[in-house]
C-alpha cells in the first residue's frame, strides 16, 4: 500500500547506493480556516506499520512478473526492514501550522518508502481528533457517541475515527470492531426498520425493551415523535411492572431542540424523569452548539464527524530535511520548506496557559518545553503502547490549556503565535547558498 | 465491523422469531447542490463482502465475553450466511436521487445486518466515481491520473477511490495495492526528496532517467521550474547518446497554466516536442477546466477526488420497503420513504439520449429500460464479476447519454426529471392507512 514512485525511487536509490541516512519531518502547512488548533492522533497506528513494514513474497512476484522491476531490486526489497528512529508529539497533544509532529531518521530508502502511508494515516487521524475536540468543546457535559461509520470512506476511516474521537473525549462508538480492538465502549440504539417491521410502534417498543431490560434505548421519530412519547408514558407502568426500564429516547430528525423540549415535557409529566434524551441526524459541532439549551443529553454524531466534512482534506506534508548529514529543504513557490531537525518548544505562562510554540533547530537550546518525544530507536518501540485513557487526559489538559480565544468554534481573531527560531532562518540561508538548483534562479 | 444496534435488533429478532423476508432498498435522497448526476460503483465490492460474510469464534467469544450477549444468540450467529437476493444497477450506471441503486431481498436478520457497511461501500465508491466522472467531462483528452491515497481517509479509501476512478474513466493510478488488486494502469514520477537528497538538480535528473530509461517522468519543480526545464534541455544531448529518452515532466507549484507554457516553449526551442507535461497539486474538476488552454498533457488528481473534497457526505439510506409481504414506510419529518419494492425505468428519446427515469414498483409494468438488474440469488452471484473494462464503457456510453445540460460543471438550471409512479404514491397512501404509528397523528 504505497505510491508508485516510492518504488521508482528506490529502485535508483538501490543502484545508486544512496542509503545514507535521511531526516524527514511530516507537518502541516497550514490548518483549514476553521481550525483554530489540531489534536495529534495516529502515532500508535503508524508506528504499529514501520514495526511491520516488510514486502512478502507474493507482493514481491507481482512487482517482479507484472510491474516489470529486476530480481536485484526486489532482492533488496525482500530484506527492506524499518530499522530507523522515530521522534514523535505523543497522541493527544495539541499543534499548529509548521510544527513538525513527527520526525523519522533512516536510510534513505526506508525513510522515502513509508512517506504515503504515513501521510494518509496521520492526516486522517488527527483531522477526526480536531473535529472532535471541537465537538467536545462545544458541550461540555453532554454524552458524545461516534456514529460515523456507515458514511466514513472505507472500514478503516471508520475505525481510525472512532478511535481518534474517543482520544478528543468522546464517550463511546456505535463501530462494534473499533470497541473490540480499542477497547471503547459501545452503544447502540435501534434503527427505524425496527419500529417498520413491526405492525405496531408500541409493540416495538415492548419486544426492544424486553430483550435489553436494562439498556433500551428507543427511537421515536418512525412516525410521531410526540405520539410516540405518550406512547411510552402510557406504557411505562407496564414495562416497570415487568421489571424493565427505558433508558432512553432517541430523536433523529425534524427541530430537535423543539421536539427535545415537547418529549422532555411529556416524559416529565408522566413520572419518566429518569428517560434520557439523545439526539442525533446530521450534527456537527455546530448544531451541537446551537442545540445546548435544549434538554438534550447526549449526541450522535455520524458523518459531519467522520468524514471531517468542513475540512476533510488538510494541507500536511512529509519532506526530506536533511540527507547524509547535510541539511536539505525545498523552494517550490508557496511549498518552500524549512531545513534542519527540528524540534517544537513550547511556552506557558504562569497560568498553565499555552502562550507561544518556537520551530527551532533540534539543538538549538530553547527556552519551553520540547515536544518531539523520542519514540523509535532502531526500529524498536521505546516504551510499551501509550493507554488510549491516558491519550485521553492528555487532550483534557491541553484543551484546557489553551488559550481562551482558541477554544472557540469562530475563527480567533489572533492566532497562536509560532515562531520560526533565528537558528533555523539562518540555516535556510546557508542552505540556499549551496543548492545548485537555487543558484540558477 | 458493523454498528452495535444492528446486533441488539439481530437479538431481538431471533428472540422474537422475526426471521421472515425483508425488502432494504439503497438509495440517494438527495444530490450535493454541485452534482447533476451521480455513478453507481462499489457493487462488485458489496457482494464480495455478502459472499464472505460470517461471524469467526474469536468475534463470536469476544461478543459473549466482552459485549454481554447470550450463547443462544451468538448461536444464531454463528450459522448466519447471507441466503438473500440482490438486484442492482451494474456499476458504471448514471442514477439521481430517490432511485433504488440496489435492492436486498432476504431474511430480516441478514438484511438488516449489512446496513452499515453495505452503505459505507456503496456511499464512497458512488461519490469518488461520480467526482471522477466530473473529472473526465472536464477534460476531454487529456490523461488523467489518480494521486489520491496520501490523502484518502485510510487504506480501503485509498483503494476503492483508485478502482471507482478508473472506472469513471481516469487513465491509471500512483496506488501500487489497487494496480494489483484491481489490474488498473500504474503510474509514478519522483518526489521532490529525489532532488533534494542529491546536491545538484541536473544529476539528479540524469540518475533518475539511468534508471529508468524508458519511462523517466522528472519533476521540475523543487528550485525553480523554468531553470530546471533549461537544463533539462541542455542535457538532453547526453541522455539521447546513452539511449535514454524523457517522457514527460511535471509541474506541481505555481501557477501552472503559465509554467506550462513557459515550459512547453523551452521544451520546443530546445528541440525536446516529445517530452509531454503533467501536472499536479490541490487539482479537482474545476482546476482541471481552468487549466484546459494550457499545454498540459495529463493532470494528477489527488486528495480532492480521494476524498470527494467538496461533498464528502452524501445523503443516502438503506430502508425497509417491505417486511413479511407487507410494504412499509418511514414517515420521520424531511425523511419520509417510499414503500414496496421498486424498479428505475429509464426513457430515452430517438437521439438516444436520456430523457426521464421513472420509479415504479418492480412489477408496474412501466416504460422505459428497468436499471435494477438480477445479481444475486440466495446468496450466490448469477454472473461472473463484470470486468472492470466492461464497466469503463457502461460509464463512457452513459456519459455520452446525458442530456448535455448535465454534463458541464455547474449545476443544471433544469434538473434531470425522475418521477415517483402512480402505482408507489397510491401504495404510500395504503400504507400510512395501515400504519398504527400513522393513524395516531
Amino acid at each position: 500500500m504505497t505510491d508508485f514512485y516510492q518504488l521508482t525511487m528506490l529502485k535508483s536509490y538501490y543502484e545508486l547506493g544512496m542509503t545514507e541516512q535521511a531526516v524527514f519531518e511530516f507537518f502541516f502547512r497550514k490548518l483549514a480556516p476553521t481550525r483554530n488548533f489540531m489534536v495529534a492522533a495516529g502515532l500508535d497506528t503508524v508506528l504499529g506499520f514501520l514495526e511491520q513494514l516488510a514486502f512478502g513474497s507474493e507482493d514481491l512476484s507481482w512487482l517482479g512478473s507484472q510491474a516489470g522491476f529486476p530480481a536485484s531490486f526486489l532482492e533488496r526489497l525482500a530484506s527492506l526492514r524499518f530499522t530507523g528512529d522515530v521522534d514523535a508529539m505523543p497522541e493527544g497533544t495539541v499543534f499548529f501550522a509548521d510544527e513538525p509532529l513527527l520526525r523519522i531518521v533512516a536510510p534513505l530508502p526506508e525513510a522515502q518508502l513509508v512517506e504515503s502511508r504515513l501521510i494518509a494515516l496521520l492526516h486522517f487521524s488527527a483531522s477526526v481528533a480536531s473535529k472532535a475536540a471541537r465537538c467536545v468543546l462545544a458541550a461540555p457535559g453532554r454524552m458524545l457517541l461516534d456514529f460515523g461509520m456507515r458514511r466514513a470512506h472505507g472500514a478503516e476511516a471508520g475505525l481510525l475515527a472512532a478511535r481518534c474521537a474517543y482520544i478528543a473525549g468522546f464517550d463511546g462508538t456505535a463501530t462494534v470492531l473499533a470497541g473490540r480492538r480499542y477497547g471503547i465502549p459501545l452503544y447502540g440504539t435501534m434503527a427505524h426498520s425496527f419500529v417498520q417491521a413491526h405492525d405496531d410502534e408500541i409493540q416495538a417498543f415492548v419486544d426492544f425493551t424486553q430483550g435489553h431490560p436494562d439498556n433500551a434505548t428507543l427511537l421515536i421519530d418512525t412516525y410521531d415523535t410526540e405520539a410516540a412519547a405518550r406512547s411510552l408514558v402510557d406504557l411505562m407502568p407496564r414495562l416497570r411492572s415487568q421489571g424493565l426500564s427505558v433508558k432512553a429516547v432517541r430523536l433523529d430528525s425534524g427541530d430537535l431542540a423543539e421536539h427535545a423540549r415537547k418529549v422532555r415535557r411529556i416524559l416529565d409529566a408522566g413520572g419518566c424523569r429518569d428517560v434520557r434524551i439523545l439526539a442525533s441526524g446530521g450534527l456537527d459541532e455546530h448544531a451541537v452548539a446551537r442545540l445546548l439549551s435544549a434538554p438534550i443529553d447526549g449526541f450522535g454524531i455520524g458523518s459531519g464527524l467522520a468524514t471531517v466534512a468542513d475540512a476533510p482534506v488538510a494541507d500536511c506534508v512529509y519532506k526530506l530535511q536533511e540527507y547524509a548529514g547535510r541539511p536539505r529543504r525545498k523552494r517550490s513557490e508557496g511549498k518552500a520548506t524549512w531545513p534542519g531537525r527540528k524540534q517544537v518548544f513550547r511556552c506557558c505562562g504562569a497560568d498553565g496557559r499555552m502562550q507561544r510554540d518556537i520551530v527551532g533547530l533540534e539543538d538549538e537550546g530553547l527556552p519551553g518545553r520540547p515536544l518531539l518525544v523520542p519514540q523509535m530507536r532502531a526500529g524498536e518501540r521505546l516504551q510499551p503502547i501509550d493507554g488510549i485513557d491516558s491519550m485521553r487526559s492528555r487532550v483534557r489538559e491541553q484543551l484546557n490549556s489553551l488559550p481562551e480565544r482558541m477554544r472557540g468554534l469562530e475563527t480567533a481573531q489572533a492566532g497562536y503565535s509560532v515562531e520560526i527560531s533565528a537558528g533555523v532562518r539562518s540555516l535556510a540561508r546557508v542552505v540556499d547558498r549551496f543548492t545548485p538548483g537555487a543558484k540558477r534562479r
